[in-house]
């Protein structure tokens, strides 16, 4: 009997390579998984379930892991008004994680021997695929025959041609990983660093000449409501990304660092988180207090940067987790947004916890807080510590 | 003899009464300082003399501490890409800070009994003036007429017209300090939380609708020259503002914690800040090891805090600025930057620096660097603890 | 009808002469309030109780709040591996936070139109009473007879004379605030920089000369179990302390910052605080993540920094408790210690969830789960960065 | 011609092993380098260079690299009071990467075709000496004869014996390195997670009952004399060790992650690290203000944790040394120690800096800074965001 191989299986030339090269060459049971984390239609799904079995393919499986994916990951993004170097949402990072470990739990699961992706050997990817898999299916064997083999990408199409599927394999000029919390893209202008993409290369393009104001109501930190209408944080999430893509909002470029050490440039668009981040972060600044704002920054900065790391299943990515969580409590409120052509306007906020408009005192007017008198003292106590140090300093 | 009072001037109504005030009602020899950090030109500074002069100022002196006031603070703020709040330039809070320090040395260079400040009870600004002169003038008393009295603008004018001075004072509807780096617009809007400033309240107008693209050169995080022409950090600072003014770049609205533990809302417009700012956060991105990246936020986040809440003089920030000066030693380069109506994008970088094009390895292609075998190495021991803690949590 | 104070009292001269002069200056009705924080014995309670109503008090109350303290704060402390500034368990500065809630709780429970403490202009505690009773009882106006009328011991005990009461107010040579969590010393010594504190200032004395080894039982981070015995742990607390003080373990010297911004410095013996961070913590060194282990610190420190400084009720505490809480999960097993006079060592854990145990991996031997193939791999990959960077900053 | 190979020489079996395979094996011509960063004698770096000689070396080169060691390493460890995972001063982990750097740096100066350590594949030396040998010696090949083969002790000896070299290798019971700050004691027992090493494991037994006060000079940051006689700080170090050693101080346990992700244990005794640390953090307590300390803690449990985990050559550590030197400008004065079997006590300091002798203001005495009514004023605005944030929470 074979021995059975899951397969991370995409429905591009290095998967389907995958497919075939397991099932013919190693003699084992492919079965192909997709996950689907809201970057794929059903129409996608069903061509890829189709070449899945047209390639051998003994079981094809599509998980949609989209509601937990939100649940266990974006919302403590938003919370946390994540943006990698100060711009990247984490768009492929976060999604290709909860990819592998929905892949890897199916292949427990199934009490599969071989669990295998298509990842190269120079990229975030594999480190999140190995990771996933070595933790969650510990006794389950890696194979990654794009890593180890090395072929061109045309060996590979002569590859499947000899076992005879002729199927079309040609290539876009631009790369693009489409996902609900941003679609990446890479080209020759990003293995530059000088040169910025084209409008083209992005897959939406600027359909709106005009602007519009958006009303979005955030319950505990969770988007719940769009322009009034209650809306599940999945489907408004998909929403606001159509209706900012129109106006070509949220793109930029990201420069970083990658697992193995090396820098990276990849482009993205990725309206919603854009906008929901720069939303959320606006509602925080009225709600939350300074020191809130100054911790939840280092835990933010930290939980992005694990999470962009493949360390996911670390314990103290729950710790933040709780932490970041309890941080929303009063995060409740509306916020109000301007889309216009390529950028958008924060216009304000409005919340029963907006600390700006309590009783006790307000900003820029005469109020009873406190008199003349009070903000004396407090400011010649606030300066004890420099008065000693300088006195201290200078007599020496 | 009369003792003699320094006063911050400004030629404001605030400070216009006290001058009044400090020398009729006080019976002290009035000398006026206005302290010039880039945000005003020579007519101004000539009518604000002519003003303190004719108020009874016995000496009028204008300090300009530009060149200082970018060596021993812009700069940091540049090399630390500080946006208070991920959104503010620090504006005031820094030039505030400038300003207080320049009074309070010359009240100790000139051994002056009193020194006196217009600002309110209200805000920072009496904070940042407290503090400087309690610090480096501690002998001297600080008067602080606006504070102690709260008199109406209304009741302010009455006094001065009844001590002979027949000036007009009519109020502007958004109030309005500018800076070399960032001026600040308050209105009724700004007390809100939910209005935006409309685009009048601005002082910079659009005045351009077409795109141009601009060149920044950086040489060890300082902005050397601009469009390949060899200028001053001050003067290119000026001269990008201008740039920028026309496109209407750098807008925003800042909301905050005051020093007070109140919230407070402002409108700015700092177009060379935001530029420089986010371009040089680029090159650092290509420039800059990721520790060095992720410990400099911290850093930069807290030198941004402190010099913000009136702590400029503690010693931990040239602890700080020691940091930030040492990180910057190859952040060199070019960077290049799109102008657009009310946006900027930046383009890319050039640098000899830059890691992304070392030749040890590159990103997205195959390398030499390391193998398919070292990857999967690098990944199984870099998941060690990953395993080790999900089997010990497994099987409990 | 006369108003109603509440006086937190503590039955030394301070407030017994608060008391009466609430009473019979500002002619109030005075309710005296003992909060018991684990610091009082039940004979110490009634003769405060009895001296209380001998001076006038309408009501004298008891509120003991040793569970809460350790449910809502101590056993946080405990989590956090908290000591300040590396030395100090935060023995009053946590206690005074908990007594001054439970008082201001207990005003605006009964409607008090005042609430009175003793303490001075000076120090830490006015503002904990202060910032508690302005939060929680807003509508209660804050007496303070000490701080405003700064009268010497003589003639507080003088003004007590002369209306009528005759008590004894030996004042002590060492001035001591007794709590489950640390009893401070202050005396002539800890006004200097230099002197120690002498043996005998020290309240419990070193009693034996053997040493006895200890086993501390941990579920979740908190401690069960002492020898083997399962007690609560406010019990368990106690039982340590006293048996730590036998060894005389646990004392040391506090040098730390005020939150009026001057240093201060108070000897303090904390046995069992001691012990059981120590132990904490070396528990947690085998069974939490690296991950865990750095950020845990930081967000300890800060939890200790803001309780020190009376910002218990910010609610980035709750956030921070939410991170320390979710960090103990794995936080099992027997730390054993054993107890010499003056010091205690710390010998070795037992834990089923001992990362250093694991059947994944183990130190200092040959193991399964890598090879040497692998370790160069991982090395190379790992020194990428560092490769990059000196190739880069070499050539130029 | 013989291709050169640079071997790192301990002496001890596994490098002796070393030696003859890369001669015999690998036909190379083996030069034998041992660096001293302050562990070696004469006596046994002359032993050590006999049997260099011995087993082949063709050259034979001792490089001492402590006053290195201690200019651009261990002062920074000082300034940071760095103990890893509160315990550890990271003896062997700061003196391997410097002799890593120096043997890496001999390698590339004399244009060895090869470099090779003894390090196996289990631990964290082999990471520091590829990741140095990568970086400073990139042209340079590295050869790990002992992680690859994976010999057993035994199997070394038989090879070496079958070569015609006959010597005693017996097997200490306790595995020991020796450094200038601090030496490791492996044993059977440190593989486990509940004994403790005996008292016969630590190289320095007990030789003294009775007890000694020290006087520890500090002149910027840096101990510049001990009892009054001024000493190089090298000296200085070396003769508190000897000194402490009498007294068995500085000894512990230190439970840590490796590099390689997995838990380990080790003992130490380092009698001079462990009281110049506490002593200088004594000082600094007193001459520091309050965001000195608090930031110079993150920079420095990060600068430990980078050394450790073989990062010394990533610029951000030139950064945080920046840091930590600026932080030491006032850090001067004199620390009072006192000695006594198995422990220290601080006793105090002296420093024309200690801001707690400030005549601006005094701890625990009434004092001219400021009085009730400022105190009042200071704690009323000190609590406004409590205020305003419990009153918008409570009312919801």
């Amino acid at each position: 009997m074979k021995k059975k191989a899951i397969l991370a299986y995409s429905g591009g030339l290095d998967t389907s390579f995958c497919a075939v090269y397991l099932s013919r060459e190693l003699d084992l049971e492919v079965h192909t998984v997709i996950v689907n984390s809201g970057g794929f239609t059903a129409e996608e799904l069903a061509a890829i379930e189709k070449r899945a079995y047209e390639l051998g393919s003994v079981k094809h499986e599509v998980i949609d892991v989209t509601a937990r994916f939100y649940q266990d990951c974006l919302r403590y993004l938003l919370f946390g008004n994540v943006l990698k170097n100060d711009t990247y949402p984490l768009s492929v990072s976060a999604e290709r994680m909860f990819q592998s470990l929905a892949i890897a739990e199916y292949a427990r699961a199934n009490e599969a021997e071989y669990i295998a992706h298509g990842s190269t050997g120079a990229g975030n990817d594999q480190v999140r695929f190995d990771v996933a898999f070595a933790v969650i299916a510990p006794k389950t064997e890696i194979l990654t025959p794009i890593r180890d083999l090395k072929l061109s990408r045309q060996a590979e199409i002569e590859y499947l041609q000899k076992q005879g599927f002729e199927m079309s394999w040609e290539k876009a000029k631009y790369s693009i990983n489409k996902g609900i919390w941003g679609t990446s893209v890479g080209g020759v202008e990003t293995l530059t660093s000088h040169e910025a993409l084209p409008e083209t290369a992005y897959p939406s393009q600027l359909q709106r000449q005009d602007s519009e104001r958006v009303e979005i109501t955030f319950e505990k930190g969770e988007p719940v409501a769009l322009n009034g209408e209650a809306l599940e944080p999945v489907a408004l999430i998909q929403k606001l990304n159509e209706l900012g893509a129109a106006f070509a909002v949220g793109r930029d470029i990201h420069v970083g660092d990658t697992i193995l050490g090396i820098k990276g440039r990849v482009g993205f668009e990725a309206p919603a988180p854009l906008i929901l981040i720069k939303a959320h972060h606006l509602l925080e600044k009225h709600t939350s207090t300074r020191w809130q704002l100054l911790h939840k920054d280092y835990i933010a900065n930290w939980y992005g940067t694990l999470l962009h790391e493949a360390q996911y299943l670390d314990p103290v990515m729950r710790d933040m987790e709780a932490f970041l969580a309890s941080s929303q409590h009063h995060v409740s409120g509306k916020v109000f947004v301007n889309l216009e052509p390529y950028r958008f306007e924060l216009l304000g906020i409005e919340s029963k916890y907006d600390m700006m408009q309590s009783k006790v005192a307000t900003y820029g007017e005469e109020n009873n807080a406190w008199d003349s008198r009070d903000a004396r003292g407090f400011i010649k106590i606030f300066g004890n510590q420099l008065k000693i140090s300088a006195s201290l300093h200078d007599e020496n």
